[in-house]
């Protein structure tokens, strides 16, 4: 899927709406341990719930390596059961890793052979040749950080280079040069809508996945206000404020409220910027 | 284990030698594969054949992510194999993780209780919140890459300041406070020694973690040379030099040897700096 494929979807979908699935055994409804894969469960109810109304899952890796070898086997199976039914929606591999190159390499195979993922977040700081192993799958992409969405960007994200630039911004100046639009996109923060702005002066085309909208208190129109471009060009991830916006029986509909209600100011955003036929 | 038990340890041993556990299907030699688990037998053999010269041992989470969950199971079999044996060995997950807090404090029950290593590498480019749910474990360590061996660390590691210093050195000095050294190493690469006498006027008792030696290039006499202090302060990896030193049934008697090599020199830098009795 190249950047012009996800922009279709997202017109036809009216939604640049990323739904994390960060699946926690100590969050989700008690009911689902009556399944033998509780996790499983709750990921495929939510897709379930909101397939219609999003572009992209995006499990973080974390959740699911903090349950051992059975969350591995929960997370293969969400990325089948979404393959499998939704083959249209992205699957992004929330990852952040970021190795030398013989590494980088292991790692590619994992997201994309293994786990059959689209895409995957990688940290900036080893460099290209960290980087460039992923570049070899031509139909997946990279999501680069560039500036995150947490407190912890102020101490070295933010921090100037000696081009009177903040370090992100040689980041995203620097990396844009490795891979056109089709196969790169950078992390940029909702937290921080006013840097969305300059980003856009660096990399005019290129798709930002933007955390932070929801529990971490970021907010959609900031996001779009300053970050949209001629092909939308984000693509906004709520995780916790829909995954988890109920925990009883109830807690798909919820989700889908939830997503809904995103959904539905994304597609005022987007008829706002003439973006909808 | 804090760092006056690590140079005990390195002391008893007379080496400084982690080996970095990186078990490839396509590397391994042939004959294992008449066993159940060729991953784990090969790292069998290798301990068996070397953890009597070794302070730590390092396997690369992605070479084990690579095979899907039955390569979880293999990472999952050698460390409970070290931890039963010999457990006065260092596991060190290279993992290069980084995340937001909660994400966060996900891997660290991955790393240090889901898979019991004692220490994990971290990534610093999202910052003091992405480290510090780490350093809630008291006994474990935190590894934060600092320079790291490969071309790539030109790109971001080595770009300067405002503050007209390289960026990796505004890590080790804003990320030494997080942690003393009995809690916190970092990752500085045998391919740049010259940088180890710098790095040492910043933090001249934090342990180094310093890959690069062997396959990479990276030379021992210079690491030392540039890096020891009075605790000696260095963990030097070699992985493939050492662990596809030989490709037939004598692999691991050929690991031995090229593990030996590297531990005799040791001694004598040990020696030559007065750190043994």
């Amino acid at each position: 899927m190249n950047a012009e494929d996800l922009f279709d979807q997202i017109r036809k979908k009216q939604s640049f709406l990323c739904v994390g699935l960060d699946a926690d055994e100590d969050k989700i409804p008690s009911h689902l341990f009556k399944y033998d894969d509780p996790v499983f469960e709750f990921n495929k109810a939510i897709i379930d719930a909101t397939h219609d109304l999003v572009v992209a899952y995006k499990p973080n890796l974390a959740f699911y390596e903090a349950m051992g070898t059975k969350g591995i086997i929960s997370l293969e199976k969400t990325n089948a059961y979404i393959q499998e039914n939704f083959p249209e929606i992205i699957m992004i591999a929330d990852a952040k890793r970021g190795d030398i190159g013989n590494t980088a390499r292991m790692y590619a195979r994992s997201v994309f052979e293994q786990f059959g993922f689209d895409a995957v977040t990688l940290s900036p700081y080893m460099g290209k040749d960290s980087i460039d192993p992923f570049f070899e799958y031509k139909d997946k992409w990279v999501v680069l950080l560039g500036v995150t969405s947490n407190s912890g960007a102020e101490d070295f994200q933010l921090a100037n280079t000696d081009t009177g630039r903040p370090f992100f911004m040689e980041v995203i100046d620097k990396g844009s040069k490795w891979a056109d639009e089709n196969q790169l996109m950078f992390v940029a923060g909702a937290t921080r809508p006013e840097m969305l702005k300059e980003i856009r002066q660096v990399i005019p085309n290129h798709f930002l996945l933007v955390p932070g909208v929801g529990a971490q208190g970021g907010n959609l129109e900031d996001v779009a206000a300053n970050g949209i471009n001629s092909q939308c060009g984000l693509l906004v991830n709520s995780s916790r404020a829909i995954i988890y916006a109920g925990n009883n029986e109830h807690f798909a509909q919820e989700a889908r409220i939830s997503a809904h209600d995103l959904q539905d100011k994304m597609k005022a955003i987007l008829l706002e910027h003439n973006l909808l036929d």
